[in-house]
């Protein structure tokens, strides 16, 4: 059934609307905090939520190996478990399988892999990965179980990935069935080739989903590649359906991607940056450990409404990472997730009131190469 | 000058007042979360408000070398730094200096130390005490620069000790003068002898403070000595100023010593025993990493009103200490904070509506040896 999901407003190929879930609405362009082990990392859900944070994600690999998809199931679900009424986007777990597992073998079947955490022996089939996501985690939108086809893959590689994630988007849609207030996306694979991409798209469109995910970037392409392949890959995805770049990214990423017709991001770029002491700002990012700001009194961002952003000083920020302090974790995190949602907002307003093209043109002059 | 202190209601000899600050009321007995370098650890200062804490302490041995006393005052004070408004204590610095430096060197002149940062030299003098807490950390209640006598020390050695810290307390009296809207406390020290305590506890109200700390407890000697020394310590200080317990302590160590007429305590065993898995009830600690909670849905506690306590399962602050989350730490020391403030909370009660006694033999009953 999906989620209805109305464009309010376009501005050329960039679109701004609202994805109606059962758990609440989803303002689009959305940018969703990563929650990967049901825990946006070093934040309480009410700072989350004091963000303006519509959806998070959560990732289905780290929530079958900790606390455990039976488990989880037997403890309610993912949203009462981390307190997070609002709607929750879970990957398929294929992604962390191929990156954190030391051991894993792929097969028609599915991915048979070794939990990095104690080895012990797994297996994610598509009809697994979706009791997982709809069953035990009851997550709000599932994602269907694909390979995240390596970057620089010959056009024979990334064809033959794509053609078997495609029968993996068969099963998981048959293993989904029709389901009220959860919702199915679809992702295109394909690599660099552009007529692989449009194959992916149109096979994933026959079949049918509630959204289309656009994979396989993120993954060290760079910026101009991923652009590229937006531009050849969007046009074939239905304007009336959500469109999700996964694992992107940097606020110039975001922007340039929001340009080209996609709605909704996902990223730990705020919340590891945060961790590591690096704030995002309107002038591109800082660390908070510098010298410079050692005697600095103004806030990271005094516009933004939220505690981390506008009441703590650079100063105090920059006291917190050089004593090692949990707080500045914590603060920064708040900050950047709070920034990002900020920019989101912006954005929509832009679209909803004709001024994107001038917003694109003035944070590309502040965000180029940052 | 001080701050007015009323005595509201006694039970033998526990008290309930209010200690009226410029900064805001403290009702005692009251429990100070540490906030050591201007932060208590892992928690928010609204999370820190939200469990009624009145006042919370700072240590001036780490803000003298982080970001140091003439920083802090340019950057406005401690209160504005760390954006907590209500009142601060901050202890003289010697106790740090005695645990954390690995070179000092004591004279009558003060302290000379190796700072356990960078080994940079430093020099604590009481003036210079003084200086740091009343005008450049600009703390509402200061303590004179003492040493700490050490358990175990001959009668010989703690006299001449404590002879050292009634000299200090003259100067640190001297260095203080007399201040509006800042009080200045005396430390009895004497060690475990009934006499030089007494002696100390004379000496000092000859001075004459603004409130009087007993030191030299919670270095090892146990809860009985501790309870021995309040005995005979306790009724050499004036019944009309506050008295407070430095370093203390446990649940059964703060209501043992309430029942021997302490007003106010400090110690890190909520935020340190919080970060570390520990969380207080009412029938004593529970480690939350323990397989039991693994699908344990209740929270920590529901009668507090803290979301820490009452709103999150065990089930979900065990899995996040097993997956090293920094949330784990902030909820757990958020809910044993407010867990200790419900104590004093209890305590308080207790003592105004006379059945402080019941109170205490139904906790001594659930924490003995606990």
């Amino acid at each position: 059934m999906g989620f209805p999901f109305e464009i309010k407003a376009q501005s050329g190929k960039a679109r701004a609307g609202i994805l109606k879930t059962t758990r609440g609405d989803i303002r689009t362009p959305a940018f969703m905090p990563v929650g990967t082990a049901a825990t946006v990392k070093a934040m309480t859900t009410g700072q989350v939520k004091a963000t303006g944070a519509d959806i998070i994600l959560a990732n289905t690999y780290h929530l079958m190996l900790r606390p455990g998809g039976e488990r989880l199931k037997r403890l309610g679900g993912v949203h009462s478990f981390m307190n997070w009424d609002k709607p929750i986007l879970t990957d398929s777990g294929g992604f962390q399988v191929w990156s954190l597992s030391g051991l894993r073998k792929l097969t028609e079947q599915g991915v048979e892999f070794a939990s990095h955490i104690d080895g012990s022996r797994h297996m994610l089939t598509p009809e697994y990965c979706i009791e997982l996501q709809a069953d035990l985690i009851g997550s709000d939108i599932a994602m269907q179980l694909d390979e995240c086809t390596k970057f620089g893959s010959s056009e024979t590689e990334a064809k033959s990935s794509m053609e078997l994630s495609l029968r993996w988007a068969n099963r998981c849609k048959a293993a989904f069935g029709a389901r009220e207030n959860q919702a199915l996306f679809g992702i295109v694979q394909g690599s660099t080739f552009a007529n692989l991409r449009e194959q992916s798209a149109k096979a994933l469109l026959d079949i049918g989903f509630d959204g289309y995910a656009i994979g396989g970037l993120a993954v060290g392409e760079g910026h101009e590649v991923m652009c590229q392949v937006l531009d050849y890959t969007v046009p074939h995805l239905p304007s009336q359906s959500p469109r999700y770049l996964m694992g992107v990214g940097k606020p110039i990423d975001i922007i340039e991607s929001v340009a080209r017709g996609v709605d909704m991001f996902d990223c730990v770029l705020p919340t590891r940056a945060g961790r590591h002491g690096q704030a995002w700002t309107w002038d591109g990012p800082i660390n908070i450990r510098n010298a410079r700001f050692l005697e600095d009194l103004s806030p990271l961002d005094a516009s933004i409404d939220c505690e981390a952003s506008s009441v703590y000083s650079k100063a105090y920020l920059n006291h917190l990472f050089k004593c090692n302090e949990i707080l500045g974790q914590t603060l920064l995190s708040w900050h950047n997730i709070a920034f990002f949602q900020s920019l989101m907002a912006k954005i929509r307003d832009a679209i909803e009131n004709q001024y994107f093209e001038e917003l694109l043109t003035d944070l590309r002059g502040r965000w180029k190469n940052k």
